[in-house]
C-alpha cells in the first residue's frame, strides 16, 4: 500500500501545490483516489500512478477544489478507450451532481461510470478491502473515508509442517492458499500449519473538516491518517468556524485516535513553503510521526508487524 | 496587445502541454481568454496574467479539453472576492451549459457572471474592441473568434500645428484627444492637425476546426492567427475527418488569408517535443512567419505600421 499525494493545497492552487487529491495504491495495483481536484489527471503524469489503474474515486464533498478534475479525467479515460468500469462514491446527491457535470459537455462513454450516493456510517465491501464513510463537519455535506484491507492469512509455520511429515515443495503453497492436502493417506488442513489471520492496514482520509467526534472514531488505530490541516494556530478559531482544522488540532486527533502516521494536507495558499514548516513543528510537538504532505510525495504504509 | 499561451495541447494534457487556453492582453490591461481548459487558473500563476484582469472568456466549444477550467477559475475569483462582472461567450446553449456546470458544486457568487449564447456571424461591441464569431467545422457546435481593436486616432502632425500658429504645450494634447482649441480667437479642429485614423489590430482564434471557408474569411488580414494544428501530414486525412487541421494546412490558410503571424496550437499529445519540430517545419515551408506555440510562450502583436 502506497500513498501518492497528487494535490496538497486548499481553496485555490499555488505554484507549489495543486488542489485536493490523494492516490492510494493497493497491493493488487488498483488505485483509489481520495477527491479529484482540477488538474489531477496531469499531476498523475509526474508520478508512478496511471489513470487507467484508478478503479474507485471517493469524493468528500462538492466544493470546487475537491471534484473539478473528475470530468477531465473521465474524458481522458474515454479518449484512451478504457473498458473497465469506474466507481465513484460520495455524499447524497453525488449521482445527480456527476450526471449534471458530465451533461455540460460532449462526452462519449467507452466504459461504465457507476456513481453511488453514500450515507454516513455506510460500509462498501470491495474486492480485497472495505470502505467506510462517516459524516465530517464542514458546513456542506462532507464525508470522511476509511479504506481497510481484508485480513491476510496467518504466517506459515514451516517447522511445524515438516514435523507433521509434510514434504517441502508444492504442498506448502497449497496449504498457504487455504487448501487441504493429503500425505500418505493422511489429511492436513491449513489451520494445522498457519498462524492466526493477520490484520490488514487502514487508511483514513478526512476531506475538509473541523475537528469532530465522528472522524476521531473513524480514525481509531489507523495505519495512516490524512487530515485537513488548512492552517496554523494563528487562525485556528476562524478555521474551525469555516469547517477546517489546524495542524496542532490534527496532531491531537492523531494522538487520541492512536494512529501510526499522520499526514497533514489541504494547506492554505496563504502559507509559503517556509511558513508551512511552522504547521509541521506545531503538529510534531504533539504527534512526532507527522508528515506535511507536498505534491508528488509518496509514502509506503508498512504492515503493522 | 500580447498573446500568452496558457495551454497548447489537444485532447488530453502531457507533461509539456496543458490544454487549450490562450490569453490576449489588451492595451488597457484587460485580458480576454480564448477557451479555458482544466488547469488554466494554475497555468496563469506561472505567467504575467492575473485572473482578476480577465474580463471576457470566449469558448469555442464544449469538448472537455476546452472549458473544464472555467468553474475552478470562477470559484477562485469568488474566493478572492472579485466584484467586477465577467462575460462568457460561446455557441448556442452556452448559458444552459454553464448554469449546469456551476450547479454541480457549492459556488458562492461575489460578482455577476454574464453568459451569452452567440450565433455564427454575430458581432459583439465591447469597450475598445469588437468580437466577431464564426462557425468553425468540428462535428459539434464550435466557434472561431476574431478580436478587432477599434481604430486609433491618426498621427499628430506637429510641424503643421506649429505652422498654423498653435503653441507647443497642453493644446497639443487636447487636439490629440479630439478636442477643438482656440488660439488668439481662432478655432482649430483636430482634423486640421491629425492624420487619418489608424487601423487597430486583429487577432483570430480558430478553436478546433477542419479547414473551412468561414474561418478563412474570418482570418483575412489578421495580425495574428492562432490555428488548430493538431498534427502533421502523416495523419492529415484522419484529422480532417475528426474536425482538425494539420500544420501544413494551417500554413496554407494563413497564406491565403494574408495574415501577418501564424501560431500553431492544440498539438496532439502523440507528438513529443522533438517530433513537433516537423509540424513547424512543414508549416514554415509554406508560411515563414509561423510559430509553434508552447505553454507560457508570450508574443507581442505589433501595430501594422
Amino acid at each position: 500500500m502506497k500513498l501518492v499525494f497528487l494535490g496538497t493545497g486548499g481553496s485555490y492552487p499555488s505554484k507549489e501545490r495543486n488542489l485536493a487529491c490523494v492516490a492510494l495504491k493497493m497491493m493488487n495495483g488498483e488505485v483509489i483516489l481520495f477527491d479529484c481536484a482540477e488538474g489531477t489527471q496531469r499531476q498523475m503524469m509526474f508520478t508512478s500512478i496511471s489513470f487507467m489503474q484508478v478503479k474507485c474515486i471517493l469524493l468528500s464533498h462538492f466544493h470546487g477544489d475537491h471534484f473539478l478534475g473528475l470530468p477531465g479525467l473521465v474524458q481522458t479515460m474515454y479518449l484512451n478507450e478504457r473498458k473497465d468500469p469506474l466507481d465513484i462514491y460520495g455524499p447524497p446527491k453525488t449521482v445527480r451532481r456527476i450526471e449534471g457535470l458530465l451533461g455540460t459537455g460532449h462526452f462519449n462513454p467507452t466504459f461504465a461510470l457507476r456513481v453511488h450516493d453514500l450515507e454516513g456510517g455506510q460500509i462498501v465491501e470491495r474486492d480485497g478491502y472495505k470502505i467506510r464513510a462517516t459524516w465530517a463537519n464542514h458546513g456542506v455535506p462532507d464525508m470522511a473515508y476509511s479504506v481497510e484491507e481484508d485480513t491476510r492469512p496467518g504466517k506459515f509455520d514451516k517447522p511445524k509442517a515438516l514435523e507433521l511429515g509434510i514434504p517441502e515443495g508444492p504442498l506448502f503453497g497449497k496449504l498457504q492458499r487455504g487448501e487441504t492436502v493429503t500425505v500418505k493417506g493422511e489429511k492436513f488442513t491449513p489451520e494445522m500449519v498457519m498462524g492466526p489471520a493477520r490484520k490488514g492496514r487502514k487508511v483514513v482520509y478526512t476531506g475538509d473538516t473541523a475537528p469532530c467526534d465522528a472522524v476521531l472514531e473513524l480514525a481509531q488505530n489507523a495505519d495512516a491518517l490524512i487530515h485537513d490541516s488548512t492552517g496554523g494556530t494563528d487562525i485556528e478559531a476562524k478555521m474551525n468556524e469555516w469547517g477546517h482544522t489546524s495542524s496542532r488540532q490534527a496532531a491531537e486527533i492523531a494522538k487520541k485516535a492512536n494512529v501510526k502516521l499522520l499526514f497533514l494536507t489541504h494547506i492554505s495558499p496563504r502559507y509559503r513553503e517556509e511558513d508551512s514548516k511552522t504547521l509541521l513543528d506545531d503538529a510534531k510537538a504533539i504527534f512526532p510521526q507527522t508528515y506535511l504532505a507536498k505534491d508528488f510525495y509518496e509514502h509506503n504504509i508498512p504492515y503493522p508487524e
